[in-house]
């Protein structure tokens, strides 16, 4: 929103980047949490927000506007730990044209404010049980569907209201960041997804056959590149023209969550193959905790030598935490989809440089001369030769 | 058990022919159901059942002859539904040496027998909630260890007993069958998981987007391709010499089940990718059955014109639980993993007929006539023509 | 042409059907080859035939009619063997709409009508040298671009003329066949390339390598795979109404057809990666034929001992040739490409099949009834239960 | 050589450091080209050299030693530009045993040295027509096999002599610099590469259909991320101890071609997509010099409206070459085969911090304490809970 704010300040005269000021201040001061709200439930895909059929809340939107602020309508979803922060931040989704008008709005709200109800998603489980769910027991990341029925905003938290033609650059902006902050978690998530995957191999013996050395090399492989992409990301940020803030490298950090949510079923297929199917046919830890059951499991569901059989246990209910639904679906689509990534991809692609590249070595000469190849000398006019 | 118990007699003048048709008998007229207990928990995976060192007993063996039977001792493990059968089959899961000959051991024993102790697989889920689990909310496969402390045998139920170099055998055999029967129900299980994918789409209003499509398209050619498959292992079964009993035809059961597993990982992503992030997010279905919230969600969630909202919740659990960790392990592990359908390949493969056709196309003479390809002409004798 | 030559006879009282019988029996009778020319060269893909901007030529069409037949001009393009034949014979290549109506016509024509020039496609290779070019030296397929420059048609050798409601059905119900007619070729040529690799890795001591031996594994399943749909595809053909014609099952050879030609990169990257570097390094049969350097090449291009080095330099070439951008693209583009694949597996999904399934597995009811699905019993309404 | 002769002086007090320092002096001197000559014939691939049947010279390897130097024996290749060059460096393929003693050798020699024969690899086009081969006609990379029959080397050029523990040491310094050596020339092909890809399409019409602008955005992401992570390698760079060199990061780079290679084939398949059949059906640039031929091809060959026909063919022409099985095995196996960077990156992958990370993910504790997860606090030691 900071660079978003100056751009549109710049454009239209508004005030917004003083919002945003006083409102980072404000959660710095009072050490408030936030949730971030981009994305809506969006009805009918097919459809723009404006042109919604069922009904015009598919999309957060401004129903009221009054002097000291507006009124605004809609849900937001799948916002992580929204229910546990003090403040939400809400902004446009996509890019938006002049009927979409009402739609373009952003702007901070206190979480507890009338007139917004939060449902969260169902947990993944139930009780806490760490030994059967080391992953799933222990994080719940809370994702909830926040409804905003009619809620009031004060002009000094407005950051966006109507110019439509800066709502994508909003959503596009938050991206760069977003994409990066997924590598950061992502990379650190694969060095205990490999180590699992190493560990099951060596407990059940079978860290040296070939097929399995070859996918926890390709899974040490896949760890260290969304690492190295992540950090060049960073190492290759961009800044922002007259302006002190970089942001994260667009194209790097596209690619670099592309090539980890594009691979993630490679990944799980490979951990649990070498896993085996003890990650699901496992009988409950409480089993285990059972004097009745636990000698006979410690008996027969141990594997190497020197390995303590509850190691074994823990570390196939770790892989089945690890691969489960809910762990595909944050890869494929937290922080942006697959498709999302690619459409990005498409629009940062250098394609005058490569085509000028291609032109030169057909020997097609061109008069356009829009890149460094064109700045070579041309290959001389030729028939055969 | 019938075709190789043949085999057996007619090479060691046993009886294992008669009793194993003794026992069908048995079956068929008290209508037991039964359970095939094959896959040992097996210790370490790199060493042979005599070989293991914690403890002799991760294969099931002999540990007492008698003169009127056999005891035994051992754990079975993913044995699906054996808590709910009357009986229990017991045959080796692998080929073995003459060091291993007390593992050697085949036989089918009342699943209530002294000495043997089931312990079920953890459930997926632990309540009866159909609208947020309607496939692990009614499918509990109950996958179970059982175990045998010193389970006594009587020689009319025993099949197998120290003839190591047929376990191989039994095991293949066996695997013939297996293969096939996971074509059968996944084909069944494709014709769903694609169905859900289509709604999904359309419920979404994406069905028509370019990438949708295409993965509907590949979801569809996955589907059949697993049918033709399967279909034909059946219809170019093998015939047992000098017996009526055909199996299913090997190399077209294992490439049918390999395909099926190999592709799977592919499809859960498309489905994944189509469904969206509400697969996971979505809030558990006791909410929308409660009043407080059931409007809410029912406006929100809500997507594409007359689609009821409750359509797209259902089918969004119903994709999550189709591509739940259980349900990919189920793929790769069940009925043997890609690497057990490589092994098959690899052996059951007519390498000499591919080499013949190589040598002929590079104009290499051999006197090497093994093929088809070899009763073709030669053709004559070159240098550079 | 047989079958949908009835289908429009049928519709318009045309007499097309007799001219196809007529123009086979002519065929027949004289024992003439003849090319089939589908492709059109086609000019801009995003423009359809009558909306091309350059000139409208592109596709072929009917520039005049007269009383005894018309005159036409165009150009196919990829016609494998036509200035080999005596005969050709044209069909569309795409459905049409009404405005393209002078481009849906279908004709035979003697290969030597005036105002018929063929431009045949530049060869692999320019000389004969059977060690080198093992494939390519003695296959040449001859592609030719076929150019009509106002090319008389008499009446009774004409089977399609305006009917442009009829031209995509020429089209699709050729390519049944045609896509079939790849798979028996295919398949054979995979054996030979299976076989290529096995012996390369056999020469080169490697075929032990897992690697290795997990790549043959592949190959062999590939090389299976081909053959049983393709199989599967006459097993289970469909017979045309009211006629005793039958065409390949049009689902299975389209899957066939995708199966190998979505395989085959990989393929290529097994095999070149089991051959080695000797494939493009490989110096020439000629300096093996050449005194000088013929012992040179024998003692150090070897491998394994009791392999004659010349097999192990045939098998490389071979390998080249089998690989190369020729083998590539025929294995893509001939026969219709991937996307035209896709295509018609979407067209002819049975998706309501699908859907019908999914619904009754999320325990959704639905009024629409139209599969064996929905004519199960429905599970009964429920709430979570 | 530089950096690996200082640690054989360091352990067995030899001069090679001076050797290898006075020669880089020599080549600079006067300004000599030079080939690196790396990988021997290598024979039947599984033996090592001593152990070769058919004779002991598929190695390079030392067969006299005199006082003033020694006399060598065997064969390099695929040593690209070595007929060019003026001097040959030699140095082991491979780590080595000490019954390999004889071929632990590395040496400087002039290209011309008696006993030296060099022969070609056969050239991919054997005339210069650049129309029809962009590429291939231009570029000939003159891989060469380089034999050595009792080559004397004087002592000041020899830089490794029995010193069988370095042979490895040696081989794996210089494919830290080869591989990304790889990624340099690799990263600008492909932009000419992805280039010719969206030409083409423009060309064809195609560039806005749905499944061209995914493959056109995966080829630009393929090309960017090859160029990012090939700048990590070199800017992630490894400082060797007590020296002033530094050379690329191994990680990083083996991951960077292994990337590169892997993808390879995909690339080629998408390019051979988009190009269409006319890559490889397109008469010969002759054809269109031809003035009998050039109107047809310039009329009914062309494409877009304003896209000259000499265009497109150049184009379709490169692309040819571009995806000939010379390149893909250039991609495959220059600077190291696909197998090779595997083996390196499970050498460098540190599995022990990964461990750690499952273990503490699966609460599991230890005693061993090796990595930054082991210096964070353990969770408390847990049941379920």
């Amino acid at each position: 929103m900071t660079v978003v704010s100056q751009r549109i300040d710049k454009k239209y005269g508004t005030r917004y980047a003083q919002n945003v000021d006083a409102y980072r201040k404000h959660l710095q001061k009072n050490d408030l949490s936030f949730a971030m709200g981009l994305t809506d439930v969006k009805g009918d895909r097919s459809l723009r927000p404006s042109q919604q059929k069922r009904h015009q809340d598919y999309y957060i939107r401004i129903v009221e506007e009054r002097k000291d602020g507006i009124v605004v309508r809609g849900a937001k979803t799948h916002i992580s730990q929204a229910p546990l922060c003090n403040e939400i931040l809400i902004a446009p989704c996509r890019a938006m044209r002049e009927d979409d008008k009402a739609y373009a709005v952003a702007f901070g709200v206190p979480a507890n404010s009338r007139g917004i109800t939060m449902i969260s998603a169902e947990p993944e489980v139930h009780e806490v049980n760490l030994f059967d769910h080391p992953i799933a027991g222990s994080v719940y990341i809370n994702d909830a569907t926040i409804i905003f029925e009619d809620v009031f905003i004060p002009n000094e938290r407005i950051f966006l209201k109507g110019e439509w033609d800066f709502a994508g650059q909003v959503a596009y902006m938050f991206a760069n960041f977003h994409r990066l902050s997924a590598e950061t978690y992502k990379a650190m998530e694969l060095e205990l997804f490999t180590g699992a995957a190493v560990l099951m191999a060596e407990y059940n013996g079978v860290e040296k056959v070939p097929h399995v050395r070859e996918k926890l090399t390709w899974l040490a492989m896949y760890t260290e590149a969304v690492e190295i992409l992540g950090r060049s990301a960073c190492e290759h940020c961009i800044s922002e023209p007259d302006s002190d803030l970089v942001y994260p490298n667009p194209m790097v950090a596209n690619i670099c969550k592309f090539y980890f949510a594009d691979n993630w079923h490679q990944a799980t297929k490979y951990i649990q193959d070498i896993a085996g199917g003890i990650m699901v046919t496992c009988p409950s830890g409480k089993d285990f905790m059972n004097p009745e059951t636990r000698d006979l499991m410690d008996k027969y569901l141990g594997a190497r030598e020197g390995v303590p059989t509850e190691h074994r246990l823990r570390m196939a209910k770790l892989i089945r935490d690890l691969t489960s639904s809910y762990e595909d679906v944050l890869t494929i689509h937290a922080e942006g989809s697959l498709e999302a990534q690619k459409l990005s991809i498409y629009a940062l692609a250098d394609f005058d440089l490569y085509k000028a590249a291609a032109k030169r070595a057909a020997r097609i000469q061109d008069d356009a001369k829009q890149s460094i190849y064109s700045r070579l000398p041309d290959f001389p006019p030729v028939g055969l030769d």
